[in-house]
């Protein structure tokens, strides 16, 4: 077992996970994504026009599910929770492609169409790849 | 801060990180992926010629690292871990898109092209996504 420390939060409109879009581009909104202070250093060169994907610990979710009918459609069959996107799984780790609208401040980045709930906490950054197999 | 829980480990014949390419399209080798017994619901599903994100943790990093020389290359200027690939960052988690070339056993998965070393902890497989931005 491993210790996962949050290096930041979303801020968000969306407060309800039952509101939240499935996907970033189903209707997200801007957010921004706030860190801690200690990981200045981490964040320091990321910008405005960055693609990045961004890893956040999906806070409300149930981590002992492990087949859920995907998309919440209950005509569907249940499915293995490794083979959908179900936030509820046993570690619920989401991965977000965003691009970096502004940099706010040196520690506030606003970021387009980013469907995690205000609080969900950060728990890393990267760049997106430009190579056609890193999707 | 949250609990990851390891539910499988990769089986390779990368043992030491030194040797391990840094992407899996840098000459990695195929790979197995094997499953605790008890989330064999969570990957059931999952199926020769399947794309997945393979999540990990990188166990062997360094997690005080904030910044790094992008690519090991000294003469690069120092960068935030948040914009580079480096394995060592405060929560060292790798993503690995990989084809699942052969279902060997329920919980026993070969896949092509993988860059983690030996006995590393898999944390969560995610499905590809088929839209532009899911890269």
């Amino acid at each position: 077992m491993y210790d996962v420390i949050p290096i930041g939060r979303v801020r968000s409109s969306l407060v309800h996970r039952a509101a939240a879009p499935m996907q970033g581009n189903e209707g997200a909104p801007d957010a921004r994504l706030v860190f801690d202070p200690q990981y200045h250093d981490a964040v320091c060169d990321l910008r405005a026009g960055d693609e990045i994907l961004v890893l956040t610990w999906l806070h409300q979710s149930d981590r002992s599910v492990l087949r859920v009918h995907p998309r919440d459609d209950l005509a569907a069959p249940l499915r293995g929770v490794c083979s959908t996107r179900s936030p509820d799984r046993p570690n619920p780790i989401g991965i977000h492609r965003v691009r970096i609208l502004a940099v706010e401040a040196p520690l506030e980045f606003t970021v387009a169409e980013l469907e995690a709930i205000d609080g969900t906490p950060i728990i890393d950054v990267k760049p997106v790849l430009d190579r056609a197999r890193e999707r």
